[in-house]
């Protein structure tokens, strides 16, 4: 019994390829994206690298995809959502700290004084940052982050934010996954944060997302090992720092990568460099009706050198309001 | 047509569950284990937590294996195998480095005195690991590791360093992978060093490889983005180190977690505290004959602590003498 069972396995196996072709035939598999050159530029990639007998074959071990999150696979207009998170939680948390009442920049934030915030810069964000993402343990933290994207609503659309994950995009990723690539996220947001909710939103699991990070110290509490967040950063994850994290935490060099601002610069142009084939996009955000218009002079997100670089170095760009046929899934499709 | 080979495809899908089941049941899968406590500990945690109707059963995407490399996958005496490394390269270097033949601590590689390099300390282990690893593109140094790994020998075996790889923690490796879980190397090496080699002797692919690393800078060289490996050291992975990269690189904790000394002692009390299923052990080296015996005054691999943690919190023990038929696949199996 069991060798005839194995042998049927062993036809199946054989019979499993023919019917992954037979699959992929089946439908359009970016349905959101609308023909054109870029849309036909990552189907033919695709096909290039992952057809057996092509000059540019690449094997599934080196297919590594590389995200930008804010502003390339979700939205990141009025302010980064993870922005909005810290804000919120010291709204949460400041019945706990009455001197934030009158204490900079925790005042504007209750009062919310954007102007006054904006002001206290760097500085005051920091503080921010550190008192709603540090002080507590690994669980603790990604627990807060969990509740909070479940019940918060984007003050433009009144939708959760994992609805504003780009549509598009979410095909794309899938796309690249059915044809044998890891996609993974490296994002200039804190890791920790996107880990809570990025398999949810994208199918991207924890060790898949690579981002800023604090300083995280083993320690021990009531007899268990934990976890502590400190009050330091431990890696900015933007930059040049984004092909250094991609070579410490993957060690292979990425054939996809998409950004939408000159944070992502280094990580396109070490993606660009690679010998043999690559697929190097940034998303320009060209739809005010839909989303967001906004590029050169923009504080949030702002995309100036990159796109004279992609011009120049034949990158692709993504341009939404001509390229997607939908931005966001709760949106009736054309 | 295409209808047919659908519900062809939907008919095969169903049956290659079964044929997975057939094939586990064909064969012992950790042949190179005696049938013991260990070997029984390690069938039935596997068996309890891919039990659909188990009550610790574990989702495949939590099925997080670590392992520590020295001493746990493969054999890390008379001298850690990466210092061979460094020392074969400061030899190799030697003839560009004319004043290395007076300068300490090069001068005593170059003249095979192991003494007078012991005496050199940490400063001297730490000019030597720098002349050897740093100061070139990750690219060069990964076909400097490869080239070395290939031609060099064991001084006591006269095997490729690779030949002395653990074969049972092949087969748990192995088994483990079959059973749905990641498997992870977390080692005090460097993660560029084990990278190299570690796809083709053990099947973990370079992003399951977290270790010691150093500071890598992106730049451009003759118009070519680059990274640049520093003479400068970035993380220590070992100690509490351990846990904390596990947290930083893959975002969930082990449930199934093997080292050898007292380094690896966070990593196993971090995989021990986990609520619900986990696996802890520790390989103990005990086979002068076949392998080394070593523990509590080793100078390389010291297992002091964690043994009589080991023995306090219940974690297996891996007695090499007693629980492995054969060390290495060189050997003929009894």
């Amino acid at each position: 019994m069991r060798r005839r069972l194995q042998a049927a396995c062993w036809f199946i196996s054989v019979t499993i390829a023919v019917c992954a072709s037979v699959h992929t035939q089946t439908a359009d598999p970016l349905p959101s994206w609308n023909d054109g050159s870029v849309k036909q530029a990552i189907v033919v990639f695709v096909n290039t690298v992952t057809t057996a007998n092509s000059k540019q074959f690449v094997s599934p071990a080196e297919r590594i995809a590389v995200f930008d999150n804010d502003g390339t696979l979700w939205t990141e207009q009025p302010m980064y959502n993870q922005l909005a998170f810290a804000l919120d939680r010291v709204k949460a948390l400041a019945p706990a700290h009455p001197k934030w009442k009158t204490e900079m920049p925790f005042s504007a934030v209750l009062q919310d004084d954007q102007e006054a915030f904006d002001k206290s810069g760097e500085e005051g964000l920091g503080r921010v940052m550190f008192a709603t993402h540090t002080g507590m343990t690994t669980d603790v933290f990604t627990n807060v982050v969990v509740e909070w994207i479940t019940g918060a609503r984007h003050p433009r659309f009144n939708r959760a934010y994992t609805d504003l994950v780009y549509q598009p995009m979410l095909e794309l990723l899938a796309y690249l996954r059915a044809n044998g690539f890891k996609t993974y996220i490296v994002s200039g947001g804190t890791a920790e944060f996107v880990r809570a909710w990025s398999e949810r939103a994208y199918g991207i699991p924890p060790e898949q997302v690579i981002g800023t990070t604090f300083v995280t110290k083993f320690t021990w509490r009531d007899g268990q090992p934990v976890l502590m967040r400190e009050a330091d950063v431990d890696f900015v994850d933007d930059g040049a720092g984004k092909p250094e994290a991609i070579q410490k935490f993957i060690g292979r060099r990425p054939i996809f990568a998409v950004g939408n601002s000159d944070g992502d610069r280094e990580m396109l142009e070490w993606t660009a460099g690679r010998a043999g084939a690559k697929f190097v996009a940034l998303v320009h955000h060209t739809d005010a009706e839909r989303e967001w218009a906004y590029d050169r002079s923009s504080h949030v997100g702002r995309l100036d050198k990159a796109l004279d670089e992609a011009a120049a170095g034949n990158w692709a760009v993504i341009d939404i309001k001509r390229d997607w046929r939908r931005v966001f899934a709760f949106e009736a499709a054309n």
